[in-house]
């Protein structure tokens, strides 16, 4: 959606816009002919964490669109106002009804093809209640060799959790950085 | 001016929207009340580099509100469609005119009281010709001893020269994330 020319209407003054190249600048905005409003879009910020519980790693069963059904870790747009850890916290709240408490940014992951960037959390869950939100079917804990690799709803997902893994395997969590395309 | 209720029309029909919380959701909105239009406003991503040549770093004087006349590195918001290693190169060719190759993130800054997630990331100067565009007056090298500490346009920025510095005379660079209050 973003960047295919969905604004049709000024924000300010609510006149047709129309898509030019405003002066000093080199790329198609929506320029209000009324009232003169350029309308910027920009990348959006997907925040979440990757809860852990001894050897177990929780994921959240999607109850909305998209990925109905597919598994995912809790994560969301990031709103006004909050930080990127605040942020995560709130999603890991909000999906899977979960208390932790952040480990540091442990995937950064550039999602080009819909212009967002996914930050990834490492967080330690300090008990295993949940109690998920409407978003959510349900929240569990998986071993590795229970995560269903099949049906897991994002691919930044998956690269989180493979990279994490790993990381585990060789006994040292990094940060890691990484362009989805 | 996130934040601050200044969407008046649907983007989509020009409808005035009125600011409710939507159903299932947690947050005030801009909602038209026309077409059903949900309008989101999210923090913004700022992307930019540290280039340094053997020991200087280069700083850009900026010829553009906000703070016309103060130092900053090359920096600005993240485009539709780009990585964020692709905008922080495209700030540093629009607003210094400088070549350089990127040596990885090294800040990520939570500056909370304008929604905004700042990203720098370290780069090696390959030449030190540079050829700013209209953003900048000039842009030049400086030492440690000669950056001018009290006319930096940007808290990022102090932080981020700071934290470069600090690093450099540890002899290892690491990646820093703080939150900017």
């Amino acid at each position: 959606m973003l960047g295919s020319r969905h604004i049709k209407h000024c924000r300010a003054c609510g006149t047709l816009v129309e898509y030019r190249v405003p002066s000093e600048d080199n790329r198609e905005r929506a320029v209000c002919g009324g009232c003169g409003t350029v309308h910027y879009e920009n990348p959006l910020n997907v925040v979440g964490t990757l809860p852990v519980w001894e050897d177990q790693v929780l994921l959240c069963k999607r109850n909305i669109e998209p990925r109905y059904g597919l598994w995912t870790l809790p994560a969301g747009f990031m709103e006004i106002g909050e930080t990127t850890e605040a942020g995560a916290l709130r999603e890991t709240d909000e999906e899977a009804g979960a208390r932790v408490e952040l480990q540091g940014l442990f995937t950064l992951l550039n999602v080009v093809r819909v212009s967002q960037v996914h930050f990834f959390y490492r967080a330690r869950l300090l008990d295993t209640t949940f109690n998920p939100g409407y978003e959510t079917i349900e929240a569990r804990l998986f071993r590795e060799d229970e995560v269903p690799w099949e049906q897991l709803a994002f691919r930044t997902v998956r690269e989180t959790l493979h990279r994490y893994f790993d990381d585990r395997r060789r006994g040292q969590f990094g940060v890691h950085f990484a362009d989805i395309v």
